[in-house]
């Protein structure tokens, strides 16, 4: 009996394998090569080792990527990690990107665009080295910076804004707030009138005429009245809406992105239909199913966290399905830089969601037909559902 | 070795499975059919599924009900739905009703009678439904409104809500506070003076005539010092007091429905001895552990959530226990409106305990013997002391 | 070939047993015998246990040291805590004492010398019974109270508390902050100015005379800018900082001493190069670990929470391993009055870690020789690096 139910098991994480996956929330890769340092700069959260704290691969994502990586390089599973990326630098970036993105098992990439520090692969490079469609997600608080940048007057920031967001929604796939990063999540619900954002481009006008005054560049966005603007214009365009949500670098407050912090603008967002997309989570995961519980129009992943936490993304998915349903999950990598995140986190996510599935299935908690349902809901047909990628396909 | 241990945990489990339950949070159910909508509708904390996340069905308790509940309405388990409900409506409320209440192997249940919206089930039918005795918990904030409502007058007032509620203690085993839903449960500790309760009651009749002003109805109670004057009220009637935390419906603030948050309050009361009962608590389950554990008269459950999380409540209700001394966890389940909330939570609830003892006993972690003295305690003996039921029987 | 993995695993456990560890953070034990009631006041972090909750000893950490602790004092594992306690008596408290320091398998211990409200045993004697070395930690707080103490006046109190620092950090090899006891973690990065500092010494004199005419001791030290030049004074001696974060007894507000409330502080303590080692973290562990991989001098432990959790503690370390670079991680019990804490904390770590290893290895996370080196790192080597111990040990 247990004998039939784990060779039955075994049957869905093999069809896991072979599950193609929408990356709904991703970022472009290095089209460059990396030293050591370099490299170890792009794998977490932070911007570089110390010699305090030892090497970045000793971490679960460096084992992850030491176990599963290599082998799409040629190499044996777990090498050090000069040997990793000794082979990584004479196969060249374009190799190892190919290798990665062909690799991840992607059926549609939807890219935001809005953070290039320094010159990534585009959403169509992207697509192609994925054999999957490649779309844009629009980063508000980047088209809004551009505006100012452009030297556009403060008072007609708010309609340029709104303008240039409706050209860009005739392509792009949806629009994301990085508000979390900059005034945190404690965003009030009301839509902001004409006079309170005229005020407020006023205020970020003054800023970057000091910025100017004093020799740095324009001013980032960090104003609640702001980003509240930006989030009702997308709702505007009929934009699904993604949030960053805690987990990221060391700009963030983790707290104050919690995602129970939405609440009042969640409430105010829900009468419109309008898809919000709780982005990362991590480690408010099971705050976030709550959300996705409780409000119609809310959907969540575990990217960023996934690829990050290594063999401990089982648990941690787990954790995300208890309250959400089914049908307001998604699957993304969050992959910015190393073309290995994409790999990493849809490998990573099948193996949870299949080993998640699984022991339901060993269980009886539900059936065979009902888990390989459920596995093609959160792979990909909640995100074709609120993107509506399939008319964007066309 | 191995194999005794695990003969050994299996007869745990077998006997939890008869063991019977206090259940000192529940409310009543529903004596009407359903359709599907609102069947869905009672599911779940949302009031309704939306054709953008599909049917609420896909989630945790979706498929906890169709496995567990579907036998006992005479179906194979893993039924579809459509088949469960139409059987469901075939049998009828009342005969579905009876079934579950029965087959829940309760010993006795603490009914918050405050909250009804449409008719319910008294603790006196759901008592007789489930061969156990009913007992009745007063919900504070509806006792108040009810007295605002009844026209007394503001000076009045929190004499009167005093007068009723001690008549009510003669019958009523505890009261209640949603505070979580209305403030937060950030509430100062201090006991509110005289004075301060006659400006708050003020306040309440300015909003209450501005209301009937308005046209609409009398004001919901939503201020900081009358939930802790109907606190301190419970403290000087004996009541132990019960605390919605966390998780909840869409009207919740959950970050501000942390258990920690109550800290300054339990400080003050814990010198009255007044048994201080922390309901739900997911996702703070850790959180309301620690309280249990440092506070002395501190106690914590599970509810909501162990139907809620579906197959993960044995994975939920081990945080609870890690700090939670095992004399303060008690079982309930917040059943509302569906019979097939008390049988999902006491079922669900049963094999996650039994899971967790059987587990230490397979690691030997306690003996057998304690595991079914911890058994008891949790399943029932620590109820019957908080809320003297034995005394309550008579 | 499962065979051979579980093989392969047990010998890691095996291992885990006689591997040593440095105790980075722990307190002095009694040296006096106690009565059950006493002994049951320093099991937990709640003074004493009360009728209305039961027995202390019906908790994790109660079975736990009925398992564990039992046969270190010759009796059978699992005897009732009376058997226990009266072995424990007979045994009297310095053998007691020498019988758990010595089978904890200790390479070192830094002992946090500032809270004594009755005699401990001193570092040195702690170092004897463990045959490790004894390394002093300073509790910031009570040095400044020792100097408010001592009638400095307000003016020359910064200078006094400079100046007593740097003779202790001569051979004390960190301080620790308490800052989340007294006004929570959220702290100002600016290091404060003299004339801030000058300010709150005079604020903190008046305090003191208020305190004196009306009968009390000196105050306690609760005051954000104190805190924080108490946090600066350390960084400028170059020690290593321990900060209290979350779980301790119900003096503390748990969700302001969230590890994530200290970003602002340890933006600008990054670029000192000050290590900084957060403390407990339970039930804030993956924030804690966050903060361990996102900023380069943070390390984080799981003490107190390890030997209360009992047989959880697996569970909860795994989580803190999800984000933390395994550079970043040290142990810690945190024993405090009980010689069994020493011995519990290092038990349960050891097995949790070794655990979590294992469950690596099995799955081919990472390989055997990877696991024994992170092994040494978390146990030992990360804490000689943060704390340059092996030149404190000449």
């Amino acid at each position: 009996m247990m004998g039939d139910m784990r060779q039955e098991t075994a049957d869905i994480l093999q069809e896991m394998d072979i599950l193609r996956l929408v990356d709904h929330h991703c970022h472009g890769v290095l089209p460059r090569d990396l030293g050591r340092s370099d490299f170890e700069g792009f794998l977490t959260e932070v911007a570089a080792p110390s010699p305090l704290g030892g090497t970045l691969f000793d971490s679960q994502i460096g084992f992850a990527l030491r176990r599963w990586c290599a082998p799409v390089l040629d190499l044996e599973a777990h090498v050090s990690p000069d040997e990793y990326l000794a082979r990584r630098a004479a196969l060249g970036a374009a190799e190892v990107n190919r290798r990665f993105l062909a690799a991840s098992g992607l059926d549609g990439l939807c890219v935001d665009t809005g953070y290039t520090p320094e010159p990534l692969l585009e959403p169509a490079e992207l697509g192609e080295l994925a054999g999957a469609q490649g779309h844009e997600i629009v980063r508000l608080e980047d088209l809004a910076e551009k505006v100012l940048a452009d030297g556009v007057s403060a008072s007609a920031l708010p309609g340029e804004v709104r303008s240039r967001l409706a050209v860009r929604a005739e392509h792009a796939v949806g629009a994301k707030s990085i508000a979390a990063y900059r005034v945190g999540l404690e965003l009030s619900g009301e839509r902001p009138s004409a006079q309170e954002v005229k005020t407020a481009a006023e205020r970020l006008y003054r800023q970057a005429e000091r910025a100017l005054a004093g020799g740095s560049g324009p001013p980032r966005i960090a104003d609640e009245t702001l980003h509240r603007f930006l989030i009702w214009s997308a709702v505007d365009c009929e934009m699904p809406i993604q949030f960053h949500i805690a987990y990221g670098d060391s700009d963030v407050d983790l707290h104050r992105a919690d995602p129970a912090r939405l609440a009042p603008l969640l409430r105010e967002l829900e009468p419109t239909n309008t898809p919000v997309l709780l982005l990362h989570n991590y480690p408010y995961q099971r705050h976030a199913g709550y959300l996705a519980q409780v409000f119609k129009n809310v959907f969540v992943d575990l990217s960023l966290a996934t690829h990050n936490v290594g063999h401990r993304a089982p648990a941690v998915l787990a954790e995300l399905l208890e309250l959400a349903p089914f049908g307001k999950v998604l699957f993304a990598s969050d992959a910015y830089g190393l073309a290995e995140h994409y790999y990493l986190g849809a490998l990573l996510f099948r193996r949870s969601l299949g080993r998640f599935l699984d022991e339901g299935v060993a269980e009886g908690a539900w059936t065979r037909s009902d888990a390989a349902r459920v596995a093609h809901l959160i792979a990909s047909e909640n995100a074709r559902r609120v993107y509506k990628l399939d008319d964007a396909d066309q």
